[in-house]
């Protein structure tokens, strides 16, 4: 064993820090089962959104010549390697006394099967998202241009994907999949947020869109607009209550222009539009235009 | 034909999915010609760069012995991939009947030859950028952590060059690049803006500068600022109209602070300063600083 | 030389191109020696997260069979790539009139050795990071989640590295480290940063921080938060002072809500709350809430 | 352009090195159009064995749920890559006078549907040599370690394809696949040979088959066979006359054991078998064993 | 399903291919479960080879002070991977029905054991190798360079372990390892055989190794030699019996030079010297030389 | 010290392995300068072979417009990357006590370099061989494809580049690249074999040329052909005497059919034929034809 405290030697905290993960409390994971890979859902992901935007990749050609075969090949790999995501995480959940493990097998099966099965639905909701979004932005081509380069497309089309495993509770994995998307883009839109079609994000860096959020169709966002709660409730231990709902609620044809900001579970009601920079913790009634007063500038010479 | 059925089965949303690829409208991209790829583009512009910047990103020794080489095989390998990606864009874009598509190669040849012959001037004006930004960052401690570093540079850099594409009506490709340096920043630039030597982007993420803005030489801005539209002009028939100039325009040496936000196609005259949270729709002479009414601010002592 | 005047021809401009390169003065980067590089560091820093949370990449399993293995091969791996680069970077910034470079080989292995031995405390002292994030935000479900999701965590584990190397005077790498972090996760911290335990990042996009920032204890901030300069001072020959204290000073258990900015070397003392979009450039004193009086806003209903 | 002169000086031989290349003769390929590439080949190989033995390559999971589909996309995927290989050695060989290249392409275009289109007949042909080689393999244990482990079964695999191509006298590639097949097994097929059905190569390593070779059915032959040519006519110039039957036709159920080597275009009629390092320049009949005399050897006890 | 349809057209062939996988004869391997892969058992032999040989690959240091953490890492890797491989060709040759799996899992954990616990002693026996092969090749200027590039002790090393799986009756996989070796160094032996320490191959090409060998100690053999099979023995239903005995045994201090065969289970005794191309089907009695007698040459002048 | 006491356990026989690896004895690699890399030499001869061929490998196009830009940037990049393997190399071999390693420097930056300034020359050489086989192969249709897919040649480029650096007496480094060759091509080649121009090896599977042999110009060989040693000398301790001439010297001319062996320091003279399978340990005289006497065949029919 002289290697061995050789090595110590070398390395003379190593046991201070072995001590540290063998404690029992807070961010340890040795003996665990094994969770869910990051990189393993970028893949999946990029599989996915080929299927929903086959071509726009770039990557290969596709015809109605090979459509059936790229498609269902697609198909085949997420469903094999999405299963063994999900699995890791229901697994990596589960209370072992109480559950024999095939129970998580055939949950993770079906959780899988349920998502692929929203795929053509999913598919004609993004349609109707590339057309809001080519008819909100002067800026925009053609509608390839929405699907090849706005980030705002790509958020939304992973959130779409994450949300149908947040309803099915697959744990873990639509958080990763949205930090992901938020990663890439810099919006931030968690899993359990409902959207409905027609919704746009323009330029989108530092949007936030809160777990309990629900939005309208053709609702439209520009970038740092945050949709968050106000203030936290908490149980009589003191602990946060986690769940409820806490976040707007957007009407139809809302609009929010560039850094507002909505607190609370607050209904902004149909066709609302909100300015820039507005600040709000109330809700507002259909078809009102809310903009902060101007903010009074001052404006000195200097030269 | 017993698989197929079989396969069938397994997926019995399948055929849904397929009759939506093959509607003829919205984001459908099948028996279409290939479009460019993200990641070739990518490839491109790291290639690019190296040529901007050689020796910067660490991955080779660049000496005058073998910087002819160096640099050579770069423009060679950039000359003829980005030649097949920007043949594929107009490809794209072309209509058929009036295009021999040797139209398209030659007109991709001669982009791509334009692009390249401008290399010696835009690495002079990103010369000057890199000095602007020492010159203003109090906490850059050479020139060397500017380019290696930061991101607005990164990004000016990227602008500088799809701007060139862009102005020689390069489709989608110059949108690509700006979104690649977009996800990597945080910083949206739209490769349509006129932006004069000496610019610097300080921090970044949150930058969103419109199409049709135009900046003078030596101006500086910081995180969060937006220079946008306000309002979008349809005509008679209810849609958008593209192109018009809808964005500031700002002078020489103006400076810009956090988050400001500017709307409209307004003239931001020579050596400006703009406030942090400045709220602007209207110009501002030269030599002025606006800033906003110090909002107030209430403070409870609450223990 | 026939080929040499063909390929001549075919790229006119490379002459101008290679002066640039020649010119003594800006961005070059000719015959100097090798810079660090991005890529590398971007490995080192998956390793040493590797080392500070084992299992949660999902990468492999990490068990009480195999930890020590793992982090040992882990630490001898880092040791190695990380003191080349920082070796790197040392001669890189060497007077070589007045160094042997033998000391630059000698401070390279210092400085990795001593950051390789405050790993046991920085693991301690993310744990309570963790602890912090999962006790502050009603949308997490579990600490695991917290490590493998959360952006701030990331960003705050980068920083936690960088820091010891910026105290060590290590040159480039230190700002490497948090632009791969910035770039991630859209939250800029300057490696200078001194921040205590406990400190929790929501959403974190845009977030910024300052040099000579100082953090206390269980701080928590939200997206947007810009922890800035005023104004920069400058010397007699117009050059700016680098290195002087710029940045606020938080004390403990202070929160800062989304888009606020406080700006200078003020105290924002124990326990204050500073409201969302405040706008600060004073101190603020212990135990005192600080809100924007409510911006008026108009609602004028237009249907 | 002083960095040229420098580099220059840095590399005197390069003048030379250059000129080398500019002259007219020999194995100069500048400014020709490009060749097929080694690892497309190799790329597109592999592919086609997972098509003909679905499931053996390990990689991944074919079950009757997905067959159509991932052999439907490696249908496609190899008709993409292979058309485009073909056309450039098509090309290559052209004599741009009267060929417009569409000819090539078309040419290109037929000679991969003619091949695709041969597969299920090949998948057949291979069953009986898997077949063949496990019934006379005593050390073989199952059909699947024919298919997995024997390199006889990969060589001949590759064979019959690239002899599909031969025949339709696309050039180079049918080479390249072969040599492709060489290098892995050290079996040495020309494309040109006629194979019939259950041939088996055991061990393998230094066979050697000749381009006007003719095999028939359930032909066996061991490692280091040579079946070759004799000497090779040479025309009035004195120049090797090429594509004369040249090499042996063996018949049905012939048997060529160990170094056997048979040279000249003579017939071994059905039922031979050859003895180990038999050395045979003439036909033989059928239903005849052919054996070296027992070569006298000597024994000397040393010790 | 006009996809579809359009498809089928397009290969017309598809129908036929896709019946001959459903066929039930011959190599099918559709709906079974999924064979161990060759590029993983290459990637675990890598590793393997680097526990034997550790720092000889030169793609890192290893030094006593991480030794233990490199060796301890790769053991454990090789443990986890390996056994995944080992159960999936347990589980491929599993007859269900007696077989619950947790048999073939415990059986591949033991296997695998097993194989890592004779690691301490395949490793002194190898060193014996070296020195052998370092003493018995005057070309050979080092161990080190017997290590890093003699193919000879490479295919043996990979014996030496697929020996040990074998024994263990580990279908296929040995069977992979040895091919993976044949194909790099043209040395095929099967893993069956049995070879004592102080074994030399020299160049190597072409040597066959039959099932049933046995080798004793500091042995010597040179390209081209096989050691193989006089004829097969057939059951009453005409099928070949496999697994008897039906190949040499070579005593200690036994060379056999190049291009020798040797057929059926002869005994060659301790000390015998085989001439190069002799061909034997007998045995040899210790200390004994045979040499065929010089084969008559003619020499014809012809000039 | 759990973790590594439960580790322990696990891997029993972990101290044992250990144990062997501090031993003093045999090979050990411990605490030693690292070795040159197989994978870095071969990428460097991958690099050679275009320099050498540009445009063959088919990855890229060359063309008189870059063809200067891609040969000195290969050139370039060789220079650096074989300069750090072979500085590796001496560095390795180096005995410290009387050497600064500046030395080991030096010598290696001069060999590379002698290396390189020899490419012009060898290129020459090599066209000489690309024509001599295509004169010479009946089954050649063009000099490309004897370059594209001719082992033979491939084997005796990396030869000539090899047998360079073994005159200059770079340690392990030649040995390496040649057995890259022999395993791609089955071609044993020592790098001390001094071969001259016009040399052409077909097939070439099992061919063994040893480390004193010395061949004329155009000489011509099959495969199986070996020119080895006859036996070796010993030292008065019974130690093998290394660099002795052993091997064959062939002269100009010279034409060696399939399998034949000639052994030891022999001369066969300008113009001899030498039949297949003959088996020679002396010399020839120049202009003659040797053939081993027609091996008697028993022919005996059977049914």
């Amino acid at each position: 064993m002289k290697s061995l405290l050789k090595t110590i030697d070398t390395f003379s905290f190593l046991d201070d820090l072995l001590e540290g993960y063998e404690a029992s409390s807070g961010a340890n994971f040795i003996d665990e089962r094994r969770l869910p890979s990051v990189n393993s859902i970028k893949k999946i992901l990029e599989d996915l959104l080929e299927i929903l935007f086959p071509g726009f990749s770039g990557t290969r050609d596709v015809t109605s010549n090979n459509l059936i075969f790229v498609i269902g090949d697609l198909l085949s790999t997420v469903r094999s390697e999405l299963t063994t995501q999900v699995t890791m995480a229901y697994k990596h959940k589960c209370d072992e006394r109480t559950c024999s493990h095939t129970l998580c097998d055939d949950k993770s099966s079906s959780a899988v099967d349920t998502l692929l099965s929203q795929l053509p639905k999913l598919r004609e909701i993004l349609k109707i998202d590339v057309a809001a979004a080519y008819a909100g932005d002067p800026a925009a081509s053609s509608e390839e241009e929405i699907v090849v380069c706005y980030p705002g497309l790509k958020a939304l089309a992973i959130h779409r994907l994450s949300h149908e495993l947040f309803k099915l509770e697959v744990p873990l994995i639509p958080r990763m999949m949205n930090e992901i998307a938020h990663t890439e883009t810099g919006i931030d839109i968690h899993p359990g947020a409902e959207i409905a079609e027609g919704f746009f994000i323009d330029h989108g860096t530092g949007v936030v869109i809160g777990e309990t959020t629900v939005i309208g169709k053709n609702v439209k966002i520009y970038q740092g607009v945050t949709l968050g709660a106000l203030s936290f409730a908490k149980d009589e231990r003191g602990d946060l209550v986690r769940g409820q709902k806490r976040h707007p609620t957007l009407g139809d044809d809302v609009t929010i222009y560039a850094h507002a900001t909505i607190l609370g579970d607050v209904v902004i009601d149909k066709g609302a539009v909100i300015g820039g920079n507005v600040w709000l913790k109330q809700g507002v009634e259909a078809h009102t235009v809310v903009t902060s007063e101007d903010r009074p500038v001052n404006f000195k010479r200097f030269k």
